[in-house]
């Protein structure tokens, strides 16, 4: 490595210049070797520039983590750390790097793109791997259902792994040992994870693992049924360790565009954007590399606590080991009210602590941690944090009485608008859309096949803490094929908020005004929407396809409604099923029009 | 608690009036609850006022870290971490911390007293202590000899534990199972660690743990020889966690003074300074609390690369589990030269990533780490941080060919003198102290009785890249009691860098000018002064008296040299010894002068 050119240096001389295209070859950054030191000071180099295109001639580029540009940061669902980075942009504005179709390759836990406080930044048209993966695949060659143990072909090149002590470990970059624990069966019939994916689950602290021959192991103790022949197991390693590296990682930004990026693996999530205006995904693809089933760790896309409009357009995720996308923003707890206006607050998940969750100006809503219902809005006029767990957070007014009971604390400045239009979101883990935001919400000619539902509207204070009961969401003409192959009452649609046993019910609905219409559902077991709490629920001109892609099951009725109102179902057509597709309600359901239904 | 006064917040408008002193109850800061929240803001809001005393008036204050100040943090020889505070100061000035006295009480991972780029501060006349201990003492209550198994009993409420899978786990603040990893036996009899502790190592590792009886816990498979019935197995967790808490942490300020500050405990250190110019401790005591026998986990004291003056005078430190000062500055890797005089490096050892090595302006000289031996002296004028493990350096000059071999690079602007009059260092694990700097050394008048050597004056480019070949050191009038009981050649001086095999003695002598004389030795052993590559030693008017604290030992000559030149030894005596107390030396001495000694 050489000392790099003076010239670098001079750069912030030349920004009154305008537009400008720098080719990243003049500064030494060229394929075939490490050229993340040069790519981090050539990227500060332009910090005080805008309009400025970094254009990296299309070629394979290394990015080490050795000689990286090293900050702690706090990543929401993730595991915060001290993050190597890249292409650390902060404070840019009116940049774009471009990269001709370019191969970026990171070695080790690098986050290739961190996106702090920039303006007007584009993303486009290069692709983002390891050579290492962050999860590692292990064929299945043998089985044995009497004592459910079974071997795995491993392949020591792509998956490095030791036996200690009787478990199963992996070399990753300059970790020697990395362990077991989240882990999936994948099927290569449908490059998806298995059918009922639940029945093949390994419990990792209990395994007994031991050499079986060469490239094989044999794996005891850990599963109640041994995985099929022929499948693969995903093992992903542990928590707090195993979603240090998203590929991108967005904050405090403005007007993102990504357009034409590619992400093959992921220590974490493809995209994770936070408290950010105005992001557009176009062409985006997320999906395992050649020989792989998996591709990133986490989901493809994850938005938190943003706002203006997040559209995706033209997009393909697939092969995650969880969702395609969520959007949403925070529940937080109030842990004490400390008197005039003042709340000391805690973050209620911990892979959210550090997040940013208002800044003075924001309007918030004060709520009930047991019915999740709102009953103040507000301005904040002061905040201050204290550690990533506690911040002390002033507002213009509070009620005369607050309630006695918990309260919860959400920011209402922060839910954008979603807008997604022909994307495909299949063969992954988890859900294809999950979605909670007070803006108004188009999901319109997608295809989705994912594990779980379809699309997820939930909203939870108790488990996830993500915020944003919707009141504008239309779901149109999209495809669902075969989702909810998890098995078990996974719907194209649930729209609820997730309780736990002390919570209840307040006076009012959680969710409003959801159209879900004209959709075409492929499915085995007839299942299309799942409402509880929503006021203003259209499910119409639906048709659903009985398709024999799995077993046909019956899970119950294809609508099930809970303390809705204003429902109206009509025009739907369901065929080919052998068994009652029908529709459900509780009681406590009021104006519910059905209507003009086939087959249902 | 309630909303801080709002008199706080007007503090800044108050700065010109001069000294000030506040007594932090007109603040809501009281015994009796959790001031953290209140005490960091304060201390926040003096910021800009020069000349401010806190007067905390005597009593209990808890500190909890919930609500404290977290910053992430770097702390040279500790684990790196987010950090919550206590006392953050940062960038104060003529600030003193009045304790009149109080006991300061911090509950979990917490970091006392912080003190960056802060200008005349004094800590005075308090104590800090924790609610849980960040190490457990376990009475050995029984042993047999044949399987090495023994039984030890536990305070529940003192060292509250679980067993889990046949290991041990401790339970402390808000951390259910923190394990076992570094032990250590300690003997009821001397307060002190065990004789010959090494025979009692425990391999925590391979330990088989089971109840034995209410508040009896049975070990097997873990020792060679169990510890004595009587003894106390003293331990203190696993590496990369058992270091995250020192009592004082000092960076980049100047002019501290510590007058009368008591340290009880500590998750690492009692006080860890980097990188600042002159430091007084007068009257700083580390000592175990009542019913305990450990104090710190680590080091009293320890300075990295300081310069000006660091005086310590009638200090006590004991009972802690590592030396009781150690003044040192880093040997810092050349990963590669880049030409243009700029210089990749690395930082050598994982306790000192994150270590500012050097500003511009700093000088530095470059060695072979073969030798570790200097061969240019330059000035840095360029200096760039990449991450906590590189930086970028850019020299004023470099020679015309830079050797081919490793080179390392040492900072010789920040190397202090070093006073240390009327002090005692005991009953602890490890050294008295450990001086590598090429400042003045002054050690007169104080009382040792560590574990292993009373002085230790190292420098090693291979273990902890411990920099500071010294130049000019005094040792005189000091009592050296029965020091080195680890057993086998420890020594009250050991004046020798430490050598890899691949290292070798270059042109010249490593260590300067060292003055041992009118020092008081009791021994069981005989042993004095091993010196190897030194130039100028004085062994000279000391008094070794044989004492039966432990069993005699025959150990080797009482003076050992090794390519050592200019050697005076004179005037010594030693009597009551029943072996021969002799002075050996290599065939590569020059210049040894004895004469004039009685009894050896």
């Amino acid at each position: 490595m050489k000392k790099l050119p003076l010239c670098l240096f001079s750069l912030c001389a030349l920004s009154s210049l305008g537009a400008r295209t720098i080719n990243v070859a003049d500064h030494g950054i060229v394929p075939g070797k490490d050229v993340t030191l040069q790519v981090n000071q050539l990227i500060n180099a332009v910090k005080d520039e805008p309009d400025v295109t970094l254009f990296f001639p299309q070629g394979t580029y290394d990015f080490h983590p050795e000689n990286a540009l090293e900050i702690y940061r706090a990543v929401a669902n993730h595991d915060n750390s001290l993050k190597r980075m890249g292409f650390p942009l902060y404070g840019h504005k009116d940049l774009t790097i471009d990269g001709d179709g370019s191969l970026f390759m990171f070695h080790g836990h690098m986050v290739p793109f961190t996106l702090e406080s920039v303006d007007t930044v584009t993303l486009k048209d290069f692709t983002i791997d390891w050579s290492r993966s962050f999860h590692d695949e292990l064929l299945v060659v043998e089985r044995d259902d009497t004592d459910q143990s079974f071997i795995v072909e491993i392949d020591p090149k792509q998956d490095p792994y030791t036996i200690k002590g009787g478990k199963l470990y992996f070399e990753r970059y300059k970790i020697a040992e990395d362990g077991i624990g989240s882990n999936m069966v994948w099927d290569p019939k449908t490059l998806s994870p298995i059918y009922d994916t639940r029945s093949y689950q390994m419990n990792a602290g209990k395994m007994k693992v031991s050499h079986a021959g060469k490239n094989r192991v044999k794996i005891e103790k850990a599963v109640k049924v041994a995985p099929p022949v022929g499948t693969t197991l995903i093992t992903y390693g542990t928590q707090t360790t195993n979603r240090l590296a998203p590929a991108m990682h967005v904050t405090n930004s403005k007007d993102i565009v990504i357009d034409g990026v590619t992400v093959l693996d992921g220590g974490g999530m493809g995209l994770i954007v936070e408290r950010t205006e105005n992001v557009t995904l176009e062409g985006m693809k997320v999906q395992a590399k050649e020989g792989y089933f998996v591709s990133t760790r986490a989901d493809a896309t994850h938005f938190i606590g943003c706002k203006g409009t997040i559209k995706l357009e033209n997009c393909e995720f697939k092969h995650m080991l969880d969702d395609g996308i969520n959007v949403h923003g925070a529940y937080v707890k109030v842990e004490e009210y400390l008197g005039e206006n003042q709340f000391l607050c805690e973050i209620s998940h911990f892979q959210q602590w550090g997040l940013t969750f208002a800044e003075p100006g924001d309007k918030v809503a004060i709520l009930s941690r047991e019915t999740i219902l709102p009953f103040h809005e507000t301005e904040v006029t002061e905040f201050e944090i204290i550690n990533e767990h506690r911040f002390l957070m002033t507002v213009a007014n509070v009620p005369a009485n607050l309630p006695k009971g918990p309260l919860s604390v959400e920011n209402l400045s922060w839910y954008p608008d979603l807008i997604m239009r022909n994307n495909r979101i299949l063969q992954n883990r988890a859900r294809s859309v999950l979605v909670t935001t007070k803006g108004k919400v188009v999901i319109e000619n997608n295809y989705f096949n994912s594990q779980m539902h379809g699309i997820l509207i939930e909203g939870d204070n108790n488990k996830w803490y993500e915020s944003g009961a919707v009141e504008d969401v239309v779901i149109r003409n999209n495809t669902f094929d075969n989702v909810g192959y998890a098995k078990t009452e996974r719907y194209p649609l649930l729209a609820s908020p997730l309780f736990r046993p002390e919570q209840r019910f307040g006076e009012g609905h959680y969710h409003r005004n959801v159209r879900f219409t004209g959709n075409t559902i492929k499915t085995f077991n007839g299942l299309s929407v799942k409402a509880l709490s929503v006021k203003g629920l259209d499910i119409t001109n639906n048709t659903l396809i009985f398709d024999n892609k799995y077993p046909e099951a019956d899970e119950g009725p294809s609508i099930v409604l809970e303390y809705c109102d204003d429902v109206l179902i009509k025009g739907n057509k369901a065929k080919g099923f052998s068994h009652d597709i029908g529709i459900s309600q509780t009681d406590d359901c009021t104006s519910i029009t059905a209507k003009n239904n086939k087959g249902l």
